[in-house]
């Protein structure tokens, strides 16, 4: 094996490792290397080396002959000083790619299968091409629902598990798909108002105009080191945190950095996909939100059931209580869409503001009375009236102030975009149906969730009458190039459909 | 659209374009850019936009803000000094991505499909994971013979044609998997010197200890620029000459890229490779040789009795008159494998040396015969006889020295690799079995085909008699670690089988 001195290169190149070697390296020569070519990265006395892809340099100001250049992530990965020697060799090619090849062959794959394919993932091994290998073999011979269970095993297996030493820690879980959706940051502080653990953690927007981190975000800190998150759990038995740090079923980020480019979206991946990591972080009893409605996600309904039940088989299995609600995705919820306007929403309903939107504060109460009967003590089909007397009486919002408080308050908080446009009615009638995806692409346009401010505010949902000339939804923006963006896709189609 | 100042980044990323933007840039902040998100970069006023990969930089002299640093390939297809300004935007997904999901969920797809994704991909709009959903989808559902027709026309319609004005112009292409098997460069000149036109550009070895453009290497200049081959084959008749330089089908060469690390080698995609290179090539008659044994590619008679069927259906169709012989591939051909000891082995042919090996001159003859009868005025059977006699006559030899002459000669060919380690028997026997694989893999360790000299030498051949500590191949190597590396996996498994 050939020796190099370690360098770190400032270029960030997400999650692909990469490392560069000059054209002129001896190294580069002696061993055969091409640009393209995977590479084993050794440290001394230590067996499990790190795998990167091979750029080739002409400068020395990046990576001089003699050196190994190593971008950021693989840098920190290695967590060695510039200066360090280290060997390099040719990577071979993960063992489990035989099972990769099997399942495209149409094969189902054992739990072995899995678990060796995972773990490689995991340590780096399979580059974005053998990921998208994976991907498109299980989606086109289509997973068992056996493998589904495989495969979520492997995904918790590989990486860290939460602990909280409760015998009901609760969660909940959309599918997404529907702008405006924020009924997280009700039934959290509800739920936690009545005594229930529920240390929640979201995702960011990735392509949607907001997740519930985002909006949360816009009133509290929500990246919160491990040890402040279970010090606020223990004393408010709940939390509104991004979930991003842990490492909790890390195969499923390496994937969904491929799936997500490539619009894959089996149901197999989906399930194994939340069901990993809400197992991974510690909840015991779930429940799942599955929108229906011809633009959302899911659009039939023998889809929906087919989907609650693979939800159910392997939830079942990983030890779960699991309960899957099909509700009405036919539309936006509430008004905003973007994260200032979502939280402004929140606040409303918590406040029990007579502006609040009916439909957010519904379909939050329906949702947390599911979780409240989780509660043994909590009588079937009480759930619901517990909630609302939670968030009518103003525990609710007492709760919500607290966990604010305890994850760190944002004084300021952004007002909307202050570009605005108005969307208004080509003729009278009535709202027959808002598009969720076009509604969604236009707060993105409009720069959300980057923009807090940024986003659609909803003047009209479906069945409200509107005259000619009435605005149906506001857009707001912060600067000039999305707002033209956002402006000219609405003027184009504007989502609605008015009878 | 935002405008940066182009600035090239001398890091070679092979095949895919990257592009470098500062994490200060204003641009990357304002467009919402993300690291891996690819982008259009656009030329004032020229319409067609080149689309690369992003990657985020902290190190100012690598890309500063207000830059846009390209790597040396997108840098060199812009063609554009630097400081240049460009604009950039977000790459929209290319179009044709809806037909490989349709792919993928197991349609059939048409002429039309066909030729979008290959305009695509040649345009550099798939990342390498797109590349990889539609190979992997492909090679899962398979193709309808109809489709590898549409993809081999895609093929060749989004390239560059040769033109020789001949009505007749050979070809041959051996599908590979026998290490040694250079009978090329024996057939070219047989061919060229009965009158036949026959310009043969190979490839250099990928996976392979030595291809035709490897092995003539150590004979002759095999990069030619496009005038001086024309002028060569306008002369005599033939040139052996490296095909890297053309633009002919180049999305083959973009696809095998990614192909190959993924091991995959569906016959649909084989054929679709092989058909459109020859007919942009500007070839009118081939010769497909498909070698069938146990350790060959192709390892059944039905097997390669369907891939013979596959190539006659698509050639036909393509207008290229087309025979498929089946050989043996049971084992090596001839003695030397790595670029100095198959031309040593050719050399020795062409000059009826008496040490010559037999097994690659009738092999050679074989398939020049069956060439020669594309000739109208040879009759059906003499093609072999008329091969011989110009082998035996001279002839062949003296047209591959003008050929050698007119590329231009090598004075000085290297000597085969000066560290040396003899495998022998280790009992008495019958050679019964040589593995084409292992030992391509062995002189692949031992250096080849990079290290001309590098390779294996073999000393008996499958059926002959041998005495326990005689030799059955010599390792030849230079440089220690590869020495080391290939004896070392002799010594694990030798590859041959001894009764």
């Amino acid at each position: 094996m050939a020796t190099l001195k370690l360098r770190r290169v400032a270029i960030d190149t997400y999650r692909e490792n990469v490392a560069f070697m000059h054209r002129a390296c001896n190294v580069y020569h002696s061993e055969g290397f091409q640009a393209l070519n995977k590479i084993e990265i050794h440290r001394e006395g230590d067996g499990v080396p790190v795998i990167a892809v091979l750029n080739i340099v002409d400068d020395e100001a990046i990576t001089a002959p003699g050196e190994l250049g190593l971008s950021e992530q693989v840098f920190e990965q290695l967590g060695l000083p510039p200066g360090t020697p280290v060997q390099v060799r040719h990577a071979t090619p993960p063992h489990s790619l035989a099972a990769v090849h099997r399942k495209i062959e149409g094969e189902a794959l054992s739990r072995e299968d899995y678990l060796e394919i995972i773990r490689d993932i995991v340590e780096n091994r399979y580059s974005k091409i053998e990921l998208a290998a994976f991907l498109v073999g299980c989606a086109e011979t289509g997973f068992e629902r056996d493998e589904v269970l495989h495969l979520t095993r492997a995904m918790v297996e590989t990486g860290d598990r939460l602990e909280w030493n409760e015998p009901l820690v609760a969660d909940k879980h959309c599918i997404g798909g529907i702008p405006g959706n924020r009924t997280t940051m009700l039934i959290v502080p509800i739920v936690a108002a009545h005594g229930i653990c529920m240390p929640k953690t979201s995702s960011r927007a990735i392509t949607s105009p907001a997740g519930t981190a985002d909006t949360m975000e816009v009133l509290a800190d929500v990246d919160l080191p491990p040890g402040k998150m279970h010090e606020i759990v223990q004393r408010e038995r709940a939390c509104l945190a991004w979930g991003g740090t842990a490492r909790l079923a890390p195969a499923d980020d390496i994937l969904i950095a491929v799936e997500r480019p490539l619009s894959m979206d089996s149901p197999g991946q989906m399930v194994a996909s939340i069901l990993s990591k809400k197992v991974a972080a510690g909840s015991s009893h779930l429940l799942i939100d599955i929108p229906l409605g011809p633009t959302a996600k899911v659009r039939g309904h023998q889809e929906a059931l087919r989907l609650r039940k693979l939800f159910q088989f392997v939830g079942d299995r990983m030890g779960l209580t699991l309960e899957v609600v099909i509700t009405d995705g036919t539309q936006p919820i509430g008004r905003g869409i973007g994260p200032v306007l979502e939280a402004r929403d929140v606040m409303q309903v918590l406040r029990n503001d007579p502006r609040a939107p009916l439909d957010l504060r519904e379909k939050a109460l329906q949702l947390a009375g599911r979780i409240l009967e989780f509660d043994p003590d909590v009588r079937g089909g009480q759930g619901y009236f517990i909630a609302r007397d939670i968030l009518d009486s103003g525990r609710a919002l007492a709760k919500m102030e607290a966990i604010i408080d305890a994850q760190g308050r944002h004084r300021e908080i952004p007002d909307p975009g202050r570009l605005v446009h108005q969307v208004t009615a080509p003729h009278d009638g009535v709202v027959t149906a808002i598009d969720n995806l076009r509604m969604a692409s236009i707060a993105r346009l409009a720069g959300a969730p980057l923009d807090k401010g940024a986003g659609v505010d909803l003047a009209r949902k479906v069945g409200e009458a509107v005259k000619k000339g009435e605005p149906l939804y506001t857009i707001h923006a912060d600067f000039p190039a999305n707002f033209d963006f956002a402006v000219e896709a609405a003027r184009h189609q504007n989502g609605y459909e008015i009878s």
